[in-house]
């Protein structure tokens, strides 16, 4: 379990749709500061917040997870300066763009994962943080593959390698920071837009999703802040049908005898 | 079954290490063309290639996967006024610098779904081409998750996620390309190598691997190409110990009854 009462949240993502619902929710949890970090900046939403609970802070600043990882840190300090510290850190930037392969990339992987990499320190035990919590918001098809969007699919896939590599007790040991991932199945933000197949082939299912019967997005958010309120390190769940499961988890790859045995012992001859 | 026989075959990946193994064996197979699109020039290994059958065309090119969309079709209609076709597009291009995120994830992923959108037209039935197979070198963090290479690994996971979005019957029962991928277990052209972690926690386990107990490249190369042989449509392979194992695919998500139901049904007024 894991209490959200007074803690600083930290949120990446575009302030609309399940981000939104999510917030919503958050604010109803006693955390002491909030960060936005969108796009494009979104007043209405941040009031509409902050009317929820006037005595919890609420920070917004535009933010592309695109950048530079040099300017980033430098964003991040100038960050730090109103928050102090980060608990939790939720990535929830997205992007669907079968046309544009590099953007879609771009926004749901690397963005993501040069964010993760820019904020871990401020977070880590061993340099000077509390530990803490980061949740990547994903999808459905970043587990099963997707026939309609590939581009989506590979980043979204990418997102869950990173979260389970991150989560191994070899980095939470020392840093003290949980990763877990939610990933969301069909949502009515999602399904409603006008979204490109990744080849022509796939339009006409991909035209068929806009009135797909699927959850509404205040039970998704609902749902992501259940799993962070549940969250163990390296959990995945999804967040569909208005509910919310565990993933077990599947290892594929059995790894040679000889080769596990190098790996275990502790023969420091064997090391450079 | 692949018969390699008389096919016009593009490489894309540096040609030493499991590439070049993976092109001596394929110089065996009377392909008739083959190109190999690498970041830099190695002329010896084109001569060692065209010693093992010199009735086989070999062209070599420079290559940057990361090039632009629009400079990659210019590209490649430069490549096919050689090749007149392409049978069978290899993706091996890879990169392991967790201490650059956006370097990693380009060459591994980006670029080669790049590669792979500007190809397919190319070879796409229903565009005149004649049909044909991306096969996708990638490894086993793809499928499971690393202790020490989370960018890596991430990548990796993307290329079986578009992979397996790509193969779906949607799109290779209208344009006639399967799609596959071989994940190579460790190699020893792999862990020679100085390699950093994601985070400093990592890299007592990283420098371990140098001296892990591997199979050899020229084994690895082989079974890559036992697997092309062997491929069908959507198959992932795991070339590991060296040996030859195919993949049983797990899938995570159970959609909706009614999701389902919508989506398979074939009311057209639910279509705009």
């Amino acid at each position: 379990m894991f209490d959200l009462t007074g803690k600083h949240v930290c949120y990446v993502a575009d302030c609309g749709g399940i981000a939104l619902e999510t917030s919503k929710v958050l604010m109803t949890k006693n955390i002491a500061k909030l960060a936005i970090l969108q796009s494009t900046e979104n007043p209405q939403a941040i009031a509409q917040l902050q009317s929820i609970k006037p005595s919890t802070q609420i920070f917004f600043w535009t933010y592309d997870v695109t950048m530079a990882r040099e300017e980033m840190k430098k964003y991040f300090d100038e960050v730090m300066v109103q928050m102090d510290y980060i608990d939790v850190l939720i990535n929830g930037a997205t992007l669907c763009d079968e046309n544009n392969i590099d953007a879609t990339i771009n926004t749901n992987l690397t963005g993501m994962m040069n964010t993760v990499a820019t904020v871990l320190p401020y977070m880590d035990r061993k340099m000077g943080g509390s530990g803490g919590l980061i949740v990547n918001v994903t999808s459905v098809i970043g587990l099963d593959p997707s026939p309609v969007f590939c581009a989506y699919s590979a980043s979204k896939f990418g997102v869950i390698g990173f979260t389970r590599s991150l989560a191994d007790p070899l980095y939470y040991s020392q840093n003290g920071v949980a990763v877990m991932a939610v990933c969301c199945g069909p949502t009515r933000v999602f399904v409603d837009r006008k979204l490109k197949a990744f080849l022509e082939y796939g339009q006409s299912f991909a035209d068929r999703l806009r009135r797909a019967p699927c959850q509404s997005t205040s039970v998704c958010g609902q749902n992501i802040v259940n799993a962070i309120e549940r969250s163990e390190n390296g959990q995945i769940w999804i967040a569909d049908k208005g509910g919310l499961e565990l993933v077990k988890l599947h290892w594929y790859w059995h790894m040679a005898d000889q080769f596990v045995h190098y790996m275990q012992s502790n023969d420091e001859e064997d090391q450079d």
